[in-house]
């Protein structure tokens, strides 16, 4: 057992901050990804905070202020359940930086993402409380972890929406796979905001502001954009990240593995991210000119991935395993990868490449 | 001017059904396109409807059954404007013909598409009225054309999900442009599914059903449907459209046309689909080794397109326009125009190419 509960055998990026990435292997274990497999992305060390002292300020553009403790929170709301996907923007960074280096952001593989199970209240329940004044746009989120990277230093907040917000799969969550939320993972209270990056479920809630504008912190406004490729990166500069775009990968076998001739079931994960489903995914042995459809695997409902399996047959010698998803709008995926290059290595959603050599049976 | 109000010149893929597509320099003229050069898709006649006599029937899986005049629509609800994008899922199936024919299906170009301000009530208060009982999960429209194509032949006819259906931006419309709807796009009333596909919002409205399961008439359930490229059309087959992909166009220069070279402004649409905004327009003279930024212009709100121009300077010679918009969730369009045709010829939204020929100054 590695730190913070988490199993032997992640990817670790950073130890601290603490980021780790699931391992392809744990990923394919199933549509559920397990606590202690499960990828962390954080930009300050683990803020220790003791649950019975802790509250939650709910402020802003609202009629009524709140203060909350934990107890209140549990028992003054309907608890609710939730099945989302979670997905760093810098998931399959390490597409990018194979094309380009992009200095101080790790490589990310595939793992960046995961699927829990979450447990808490409705964000739309407290907001129904406090009740939102005319003016009131944006919901933001304040954690307790200071980040050194940040300038000036911040702790990590971001915003979302109102009307997402409202929504009620977005939860205040204390609650993982059926256990208390690990700290790692943000105890006692995390925002999960299905279907949007992983950055907008902040960890470690303390503050909720009710606001006008959309978050102007380092994490909003300077990070977690998407800047051309030839732009800097700086305040305001690029598009904001917010809803997920439609990626997938292949979780087995792995890029590079030799494999045996013969047949092999394909296994892999699509997200759509917003509020879309995976409609279809198709994988081509032959560069794209010819595709078949994968099966879609358990349904855990509108906020989670889709695993997918194919049984292709692989003729002694080498191959490129090259799949595309298709979302309920159908579009999909970009071919072109090093196209995505982008200066912070944001959402490389290029269709997965993976190459094997078959050996003879 | 043409059958139906329709200004001369627009493209003709059809007189019965009519069937009439919207140049480039119509579309180009703004943002709002003029209701004499609107497109038109029509899978029937346009019926003989006596607007007094006239009846809206809401009935299924409904506490209350409704029959309601259009008196009585336009005095018990309340009256909305929504400004939103209609395209067809046929749009730019011209380009899918040219690799390879699709037998039956009309070569529409970029212009089956176009942005007007529709005025009625909101379906989610009409709905309010009959209020769903548990168990309703899609609203099915009905239209009173018949259509000759359909087998067995039947009324045009869809559904969408009663989630979307209880949004406000989804209305049951008499006005276009502030004029009266006009026969040919479906008066009395039609309903407007703003970010879903022009065959959601089914004109000559007559039925409203609230079902549990998504329609299930030829319109939907056999095609409107994305089979993929070496599939058979056929009831059920493939993925049923829906929301809008992201798609973009050029308007001007045209494809083919001799420029003079120098600087030239080109200008185009872009368009998100679904509940997504257009975030940047790039476009690309050297083939996508690098791009500029267009400027997005009027922002006509949540459900309609950006139109877009930007200026560059063209060397004498031959030149290709390339462009690619992205969405709020940064995600872009694929590149292969090959690589999306269907057997229907649907979702054509390959980053767009315009050849041109620029003569020296």
């Amino acid at each position: 057992m590695s730190r913070y509960g988490k199993r032997a055998g992640l990817i670790v990026h950073e130890e601290e901050p603490f980021n780790v990435e699931t391992g392809s292997a744990a990923l394919a274990e199933g549509p559920l990804t397990a606590t202690d497999a499960f990828y962390v992305r954080s930009h300050g060390s683990v803020p220790e905070i003791h649950p019975a002292e802790w509250r939650l300020r709910v402020h802003g553009v609202v009629e009524r202020e709140l203060d909350l403790s934990l107890a209140t929170l549990r028992e003054a709301f309907r608890a609710r359940e939730v099945t989302a996907t979670l997905q760093c923007a810098g998931n399959r960074r390490a597409g990018l930086i194979a094309i380009r280096e992009i200095p101080g952001e790790a490589p990310w593989g595939a793992g960046a993402t995961g699927t829990a199970t979450w447990t808490g209240v409705a964000l739309a329940d407290v907001l129904a409380l406090a009740r939102p004044l005319p003016g009131a746009a944006h919901v933001g989120f304040d954690g307790a972890d200071l980040c050194p990277e940040a300038a000036p230093v911040q702790c990590f907040a971001g915003s979302i929406p109102l009307d997402k917000a409202c929504r009620p799969e977005v939860l205040l969550a204390w609650g993982m796979n059926g256990e208390p939320l690990p700290p790692v993972h943000g105890a006692p209270l995390r925002a999960v905001v299905p279907g949007y990056i992983g950055a907008r479920s902040v960890k470690w809630l303390d503050r909720i502001e009710i606001r006008s504008t959309a978050c102007d912190g380092f994490f909003q406004h300077v990070v977690y954009r998407l800047v051309p490729e030839d732009g800097t990166p700086g305040p305001g500069e690029g598009m904001p990240l917010g809803l997920v775009a439609l990626n997938a990968d292949v979780l087995s076998p792995a890029d590079g593995e030799t494999i045996t001739a013969g047949p092999l079931e394909v296994r892999g994960y699509a997200f759509a991210g917003g509020e879309r489903y995976v409609a279809r995914v198709d994988v081509s042995l032959d560069g794209g000119a010819s595709w078949s459809q994968a099966e879609l695997l358990d349904d855990l409902g509108p906020w989670a991935w889709r695993h997918w399996r194919i049984m292709l047959d692989f003729a002694p010698g080498e191959h490129e395993i090259l799949v595309r998803a298709w979302d309920s709008s159908a579009a999909t995926q970009p071919e072109d990868e090093a196209a995505l290059w982008n200066p912070k290595g944001y959402v490389n959603n290029a269709r997965p490449r993976v190459r094997v050599r078959a050996a003879p049976a």
